[in-house]
């Protein structure tokens, strides 16, 4: 765990700037009629979930390039989150993944107590065949032809259901790469149906608190088609479902061009809308750091939301999904919840009313701008008022670094080798 | 009209040939066990609808190049489908496009009746503002702020659809294109929600036997957001308005690379799939001619549909919808309602049983290869054989040529100026 | 022209918050060691070109609704543009398109001094076809097949140059939509070497002090190839063509996901990159205002610029193109000046020093949060600071419509009708 | 080795129905003027190179799935690669990974003469690390901006040479995954210096009688950025590199909608293009077997390579890159092998006189639909039969399964396991 004293010693260096800093900012927004404390109360509530497969390096096909000191197993996972939370607070939860995460609950539970974590969505995993399993799932799980494997993936899934409720969780995020990568390989029609079959086996397992989300995904690992291909495929499922299912949005999973907030504002309609996985991409499912590609992007999907924020029953779970490659995770976790907060905060910003006045009279050019002036609102103080104020970092990048964490772990975890793909 | 003793003198240069490909083809279906007159029975009961516009020169937002003898209003359209439905007996029918074909439903009736058509799908418009029009449609029509706007598109539409009972049409296909150039120009939520109420509005004036289509588009005219821009609104709209109310889907319509033969599954599995709009792309609403870019590709689709025909309450409307820029359109409309034949015809041969196993088996290899072996049958014998029996043209390329329709009319009709866009 | 106490008394209202804002920025910026006054001054020296028919309602080919008081000729246009101008000073040249800007060069340089404008690159059209033209471009210009055909393009482009001399410009933009809507329509090769052959003559007309810029588009208004499809294709014309020829890079004008600030960076490396047509898109050539809809794509680009800036011989000439369909094309015009501007401005605060040091060390996250740090700084009062310095409003938008200048140009101009497409 | 009495046994089923089908094609072929015979030989002339890694099952980021009988080194490789050839006849080279097919030349050449297979381009290896690797590629190989790390890898491509000079291999293709993940990470104008500097370090070292080949990749594994990300940049590398340096195309490697086959006819233009990597693609670089997603992209690249083949100095390396995920890799590769040798035989169908002459006219119609007369063409029997005469099998597939090949080496060869990524 980190000594309390580093983060103290860091942010002593940069309290009076910040000091500066947020009061100009206080001043200029109390100019346009926005109170400072509300939003850095909102940033302070803030919050979005850590993969625990976050905490590695990823890789690609063509290879992984490990760093120093990855962790070994879901407790160095933990403790990497919660060193993530601790200089962040906006990292208050971790997304198991099972069966790599599997262990006795209470000794999860203790663990993530130390940080003050509580656990997210659990992640099932059929995409890839483990030592021990009697059917593989190289054509498919959940609509594999084979009803045997159907229903091996069906108790995967409940089976990470048992463990959420052991440890607090609340929903079961459930991704699948079935598909096919030639025309005619499968009955796309069939291969739905089955699909629909087990994800309503899945169903009925499901705790009347719970929430069952359905993630789309356009293409990949399976490259000709895949079964939830898309937010369509994603809905008809929830509704065949029930009530407890609801989609689940990863902002990387869709065709090029695509109009992501158009989907978002599409499910909220529809009362279908559960949460999402953030991250940022270029060219396809790329799972880069949330708002390093087009930040702008990223603002207008928080828009949505801050703008639907009061609708009743809305209930959003947000995860970051990424693939760290060429960076610390943990400096790439730190900085991606930090950016998804921004977007948060700036949205928060949105001056919603004489945006409303501009739309309904078609006032295109003031209603852009008026989403732009927030964007472009520097809300760095408020967002590390924000980390102050709740015990974290001023700067988590330069105290985490200083902390000397990364080189005390590599000391002590096991050296990882290259193999293997970059999702574990 | 058409001098029948041009396709009989061209017919007859080309019979013996046609003979002996159609026995060759014979034999050779003949040992895979499929009866030749049973697929060119198909072939014969194909048709697909022309749209009354796609027989005037199209144009891009650049520029328009007129042809020679364009057609100066809806009967000079009339007759040039029925030269193509003459030559190429798969083009039973037309559909119209109001305002521009308004005329006495008995003078469209009588003018029809000379070549035997019908008229399928009426096609209202409101993404033009006409001479004599109260609201502009500027900023949208059915989804506008201002509700005399959308009462004024929802009159529009009601007018169509007495039009359409006035000559037998059965459908109305509602596309728009209202959404918006920037981000904050309108509130995507609302704009949904009033675009669903004037459907409502519309559905409620729609005879029992009638069908009204909802047309999904992902941009164009509008460049960042698209009301009804992908086949999940589409789908969210059917639903919402009733029985009634079916998708249709337009082969370039879509983002870059979505498989658009998974929709056709999709929402033929939702029991929403009402009809197509025909044609060919490469980058995006392209509008070229069917199956000259990704013949596969539509052949792909027609697998879909022939492996779903037996689906209860299946009944699609399938329409050409094409921008014919730099060829004559009467022979790109011939061509076209060939290569969709073809395409129908191809995907009749896939050894449907042979396929259930190999994808029973995920013998991938096998099954992509059956698609395939149909997809690489000529069927040009069968489709001519086709068009020979049915009183058409075994060329119906070179039997127009030959007639010389194109200069007559050219000698008759106005000439057309450069002015205006491309969609009439 | 603009009465200049309007600006005045606008100004006037703003200028206390301008030097709160401003003298606040300072400050923080002199912490990183940045002098704003040097920054004011990089400011103050930009400049965009305005297109003249950006001034006038574009449209699509669905539609064009033209706006109030839209410019009837080239002198309305130069009138717009001094609007521009003078409230900006941002906008200090114009850029011509012949045919319809064509007028007695006298008479345009007189009306461009009254605002203190100058001419920039002239730019030619041979994708449309005049009311006198011999020979149609229906198939082509500078690559017909057939001789006259080129001839009269090659012709025109002279004449281009001829006009341009006679009012000081001194660069010519040859822009073609020549290409083919189906595969095999053309052969790509040789039509190629016919549109190098035709370029090759225009090279000759050139004057030594002139330069001519190739502009590749992926697609549009050809739908299967363009001639100048990629910047490989540009590349190879500049090369071809001698050092008097340069590329331009119009942002629009590339594949889905393409990064355009590395074909800058790699044009640069080649010698090649002779300016830029701004706007912003989401799908295609969507002529969107600049900074809209990828703001960090805007930077990036500037990034590669102004990292370049010292580069010997890098000469570029910017202008913004795009279609302003839904807003007061003067009022976007103005925006997006300033947004280019925005976008030079955030790209000259980036701590190069740094950023080399961690693209040296591979510290990749560091190197990616110099970069964000850049552009998240507010530099609107920078930029407010250098039109008041230079004479222009503080807020051109509020002082432009404090001025009444479109309702009193729509009382003079003639009414537009929608016809016609979006290009003029 | 299989047993040619298999090859007999199963030919001897399929003679008769061959030569019925020969004879037919070869009437309908000869009614057009072409002799089938001459076609036959261009079809036994045919060879595309295997590449040694495809005969392992490829996978994904998320997983592999082995499949029975993996080959455990080179050696086995080869005997994959000879069963291929025995029975298609069209495979007879093979080109080697290195380190991964590293062996003693005069081992590798003894075992390549059995199967009367030579060797095509070398291809090195820099976007993996190796267990005694001094210098990590994770940041970069031949671009890094360390000057050892970059050593390392000019190093390894000249052993690659070496190795190629011992087993008669002329060329030596270069990929590299070099790019960065984000904004920022790399100063992309350096990067691509030094790329160059170490190409020609290579290129240095290249014998006279050699071809180096720089192959372009939009992107993965770099997902923001790669240094040679397309045809644009790998064309400058080639001119900068010198007479010797070619580009080679990999249909996979563009971003989406890009008009492939237009870049086949600029490289041949610039007189740089080297050869290809076959494989088709929905969504991005999908490695999937050539022909299975669009044929008809397949065969308009050939139609341009057929329309060149008479160019001096056009020599082209054919190579097929898929990543066999689903499938046994022997099957696909057999049935890849074809499909683009009948892509070849297509296009040698194609009326090039008639064509040409369409394009003179501007018959866009006509010229497409001759395109398409020859796509349509079912050469199945041409195919079949230049297989027979060459002493393969009539159906490669159907032998191969009764061959008993897989389960023999199965039996043999070790068990895989699931580790690694999709690249060996």
């Amino acid at each position: 765990m980190l000594d309390k004293s580093i983060i103290e010693a860091e942010n002593a260096k940069r309290a009076a700037d910040l000091e500066t800093d947020f009061n100009q900012l206080a001043e200029r927004l109390d100019r346009k009629g926005i109170d400072i404390n509300a939003i850095v109360k909102r940033a302070q509530g803030f919050g979005v979930a850590v993969p625990s497969w976050g905490t590695g390096t990823g890789g690609t096909r063509f290879a992984r390039f490990p760093g120093e000191g990855e962790p070994a197993n879901i407790f160095d996972k933990l403790d990497d989150c919660g060193v993530i939370h601790t200089l962040t607070r906006a990292a208050p939860s971790v997304s198991l993944h099972i069966p790599w995460d599997k262990a006795d609950p209470a000794d999860l539970k203790a663990k993530a107590d130390e940080y003050g974590l509580s656990f997210d969505a659990m992640n099932s995993n059929t995409f890839q065949d483990q030592p021990d399993q009697t059917q593989s799932y190289k054509y498919g799980s959940l609509s594999h032809t084979n009803e045997e494997t159907r229903a091996q993936a069906v108790e995967h899934n409940l089976e990470c259901i048992e463990i959420g409720k052991a440890i607090g969780s609340r929903a079961l995020t459930v991704w699948i790469g079935d598909g096919a990568n030639f025309p005619g390989q499968t009955h796309m029609g069939r291969q739905f149906e089955r699909y629909l079959d087990s994800m309503k086996a899945i169903y009925k397992g499901l705790p009347d608190d719970w929430r069952i989300f359905s993630e789309h995904k356009i293409y990949e690992p399976a490259f000709y088609s895949t079964v939830v291909q898309d937010w369509g495929t994603s809905l008809l499922t929830a509704q065949e479902l029930g009530e407890k299912a609801m989609c689940l949005v990863d902002l990387g999973h869709h065709a090029p061009n695509v109009n992501i907030e158009m989907i978002v504002s599409r499910l909220i309609h529809a009362g279908k809308l559960g949460g999402f996985h953030f991250n940022d991409s270029k060219y396809g499912d790329d799972d880069l750091d949330s708002g390093t590609i087009d930040p702008y992007r990223l603002f207008l999907v928080w828009n949505e939301l801050v703008d639907a924020e009061n609708t009743p029953d809305l209930d959003l779970a947000h995860m970051i999904d990424q693939s760290h490659n060429v960076t610390d995770p943990i400096e790439s976790l730190m900085v991606s919840s930090i950016e998804i907060q921004r977007a948060f905060i700036q949205a928060s910003l949105v001056d919603r009313k004489a945006l409303a006045g501009y739309q309904s009279d078609n006032d295109a050019l003031m209603a852009s701008a008026t989403l732009r002036a927030a964007f472009r609102t520097d809300v760095d103080p408020i967002l590390a008022k924000a980390r102050e104020l709740s015990g974290g970092a001023i700067d988590p990048i330069e105290t985490y670094r200083a902390s000397g964490y990364r080189a005390e772990v590599a000391a002590k975890r096991p050296k990882a080798d290259g193999s293997g793909g970059g999702i574990v």
